[in-house]
């Protein structure tokens, strides 16, 4: 199978510890030797955050703190590129076609951000569309998808099942509210839609269920499925 | 004053012909030559629909059609460079910096897209970002911001003057709802918000118009304020 | 064996319609699976000359002139690619190392133009040259090289066989009277001389038929022959 | 006054010594503070010749062995941009985009080959033509054009005058017979031709008398002259 | 007067605060209204030592972290940068050319690693060099060259001013024992040595007192002064 | 084994005759039909010598002059190129990661210099530890590493064997004395002392002698052993 998985920032290393890179490398070569075809998308976390605060002091405008966070990006991705070894390709792919050449001649490519204005969220779905994926993984800091921020809203209830069109409108709701943290963007809901595509949004910070998940679709995240596909309401179910 | 114009692909060239390219380097030369500094962000237009089409009929994915996109904006990019002449840099820009570095050195800028699943409404909102815009201006085809899609809703208002709030408000709904055409795209509009950049939206088709929009402040489209700016609902007017 | 085929921009894409672009998609692919390696050049057409006509009203000059007609020609290689899907490299070759580093994983590179003053007659050429090709197949819009241009003169008579010498003299004379179309341009012909390269110049507005030429050496076209080949002028033959 | 010099590397540096190199910066530095525009194109000498000879013997094809005299010609610019100093651009120009821009920031651009299959007398006329040079210079190691190979033929004639036709149908002969050394290239012949650009061709051994064929347009070579322009056959010369 | 400043990471951005960047900034910016010339080398400080900590444990090899160091390098770069706004080239300079066109048109150059094994003292003098800058300020956590490392030996002696050659033998020296930490390496004194240029080795954390020395010349570290210049050991003295 | 083989430019085409590189070529086909994997670093040798001899006379500083030899490094390196045929990368690599990746994918990477102030030793040492080589082959003008430069005095001593942290000390001692060569510069001796690398150094006149070292581990050279491996010093012998 063909799986793009992004993984978050402070997921991937929340301060900068070899060991959770270890883990994930372990994962994801496990999923390799089962012969997986697989493409990594890593965000910034805190390091990124860290710089980005300092630079928005110094007068750097938001364009320019995205080049800052995207450089932070490619930095965790050397990270993971060291403990994968000679599974991936030597250097984080700084665009989807790079990226897309390394996966047809059989590396792991680790992309971070491409372009400013564009979240890792968003690069993760563009670029399982672009390799045409089966599946698109984000392992994020929040156990999946709910109908509100669960860190301020005690009555989120988290989505075990849900389309394409109702991720869409979940996340345009959230972030027409200020405060409320979607567990992806909206750009990257709508490439999901109009892709077609499978993606599943769990909790990143065990790297073996993120494999599991991939290995045989079960994991405690949400399943977002392309439209068309029968979902039941029943499936949703409290977090 | 430091302006960004973004000229929609169908107005900047809608058969191709020479004139209306020509009637845009007229009217961004008497800009260069009154001290305004002139960025300029042209779209795909017709060419780029007839290949997309093409595309998508033989297989590629939305991100191929997205490159194939781009390809032609920078095509039509060079048709603005030609008609410049020595004003503007040699060829397109295809990245930020690039552009930056050709309006730091007083040549006009031309771009096209830049990545894949940004449009050139964002890029334009992205570029005035990085630059420090006092200004950006939509030159498109339709002339301003409509409460809702006035080629389908008759009873469609055209604001005179929003804020950037209500702007990013009005372009989610009307995103939500398919076949409504927004004159710019959500994430353009968000980047306004947070760059707190005077926008203006307006008919691109006399380019005459939009030089005069630069020059006096005074145009029939739709002023986009930043927010906490005194905006007065009875300013709102039909179109 | 390796094949190297320029496909003319007005045979691929006549009108931008996908049909022939998938033809010649099927023609590739059967000839892959055949186990021939291929590199593909594609030309401009329409949509170059569209292009070039207008910027040269706007005033480019003819250098410039050229690298809008480039950029076309990759446009017409994304169509191409987008058809043949993951068996192409997946975007166009912009240099020679290029298109020999995808023939040389696997791939079939798909080059337009390179660089200016130099037409896709000459970067076919230079290209099989430069990957040492068993054969270069000119697939263009009149079916072989004649002896004048047979739109002007009802005597041309269509070549079964020459030798390159042959071709050069005869393209030079052709070059030399304005307004007579020469089926390769002169460099063109002068590389194949200088490389001892087996070339077939046919119509390339049925697919299958170059495919054929390609499989089994038959074909309509004219075979031009390495210098010291015996050719005997007896297989010339009327149009 | 904009000019574009084409020195040969046998001309630029004969046997690799300093001496020459200094003279031609010299007249060119003289040249730049007289307020010309200048671009400089060099041609690859014996060293290319050694270097190509090795590589052929070793089986390189010829596209790689233009790719050899591509890098020597590169070298050789960089000793005139050494004893250039601060007035080059630092670096070769690999495109005539770069070039280009250097020249429009006011740096002197040097160039060598561009591509293969083009050589520098192309590369020469090219570039002219794309920075619309009001004059091309050709400094060579023959004293102009003849009307035959001067080492050969002690008939040959030298020009003292001639049209860009006359120019290309001269080449034309003078390639179709082998053995026959052209001063310029056809290739070169014909983008003068379409460039409408005035050229001269003239012995390059005497840095000082290219010099003052700019400065004043006194010289002993040949003038070519845009076609339209009166030429008067009794200007004709013998050498 | 043309200046290369090297400025290590632990002094630019001890903790990833605004404040020090701004300082150095507001120094840098005072000595450009001056007229200076100026290039700016930053170095990884802590963010460095932790990532590359980090991927030794995960199995880099040194090259692999000596990239990771030159990416940190770059970060801290654009914080310099969003500090200096319009002044500075607006991305790191990757090379040594890079730095050196964005110096000739009047931008100051901040550069960080350039290439696997070489140091950014090491940078900072084969740029200055390339530049022909007139003098070399390393800004170090060390207050000037010591005739041991002063954290270990409490009888080590700065030194007042010293040659190049002294310079050299020292550093030699240091680096045969290990744990000596030189001031700067040993290729960045060997090529201020072979450059005869002055540099100035002091204590990086009070930028004030980096743009007085290089307004002054006067300052508390060590004057490392070309061979051949008089030099009195009485100006040695005790740090 | 996966082998980095430096070989001297003066030893690689003494006099840019054929033979030599054939024979290289041979030896190091050889070596990939036997399983091997391979990558060369090439010098500069007498071209590069001329160059940067004449290029100094014309003022160029000594970056540039690095440059200019790194120029003619890659120069060498397409001979070498041209003779290997299809087992190289096709064009020098320019950056380690260049070669990395054309280990990977099974091509001999040719690499010259990469950046200056770094020598072609330095660069062998550097590749050889990005790609964890098992063994770095210098094939020299000298045929190993002496006690003292074997041209100077008489009583230098060959070392046949000698620990990583011996050559570092003993090169350090020999650049010291200007006027001494050593056979790897000391930037070099450190790479292979951190890397805990296996190196010989050996005479590169006969490319079948260097071969064979690699095979069987016999030469005439000089050993360099990883610290703590045992060496004797009995083992060492007069040359």
């Amino acid at each position: 199978m063909k799986v793009v998985v992004s993984v978050g920032g402070s997921v991937l290393a929340p301060d900068l510890e070899a060991d959770r890179v270890s883990q994930y490398a372990a994962a994801l070569e496990a999923l390799d030797d089962e012969g997986h075809e697989l493409g990594v998308v890593v965000g910034g976390g805190p390091t990124a955050r860290e710089y980005i605060q300092t630079a928005r002091e110094l007068g750097a405008n938001e364009i320019e703190l995205d080049e800052i966070g995207i450089a932070v990006t490619r930095l965790n991705g050397r990270l993971l590129i060291a403990a994968l070894d000679e599974r991936a390709a030597p250097t984080p792919s700084e665009t989807y076609e790079d990226g897309r050449e390394a996966l047809r001649r059989g590396d792991i490519p680790v992309l971070g951000g491409t372009v400013a204005a564009q979240t890792t969220d968003a690069v993760s779905a563009a670029f399982a569309e672009y390799v045409n994926a089966d599946l698109l993984v984000y392992a994020t800091s929040v156990p999946g998808v709910f109908s509100a921020d669960p860190n301020v809203d005690s009555a989120a209830e988290k989505y075990e099942e849900m389309s394409a069109d109702e991720l869409v409108d979940l996340i345009a709701d959230l972030e027409m509210n200020a405060g409320s943290n979607a567990p992806v963007d909206l750009l990257a809901a709508k490439v999901i839609q109009r892709a077609g595509m499978r993606a599943i949004v769990l909790d990143g910070n065990d790297p073996e269920a993120v494999a599991r998940a991939i290995r045989t679709g079960e994991h405690d995240g949400t399943d977002v499925l392309p439209n068309g596909h029968e979902t039941d309401p029943a499936d949703w179910t409290d977090a």
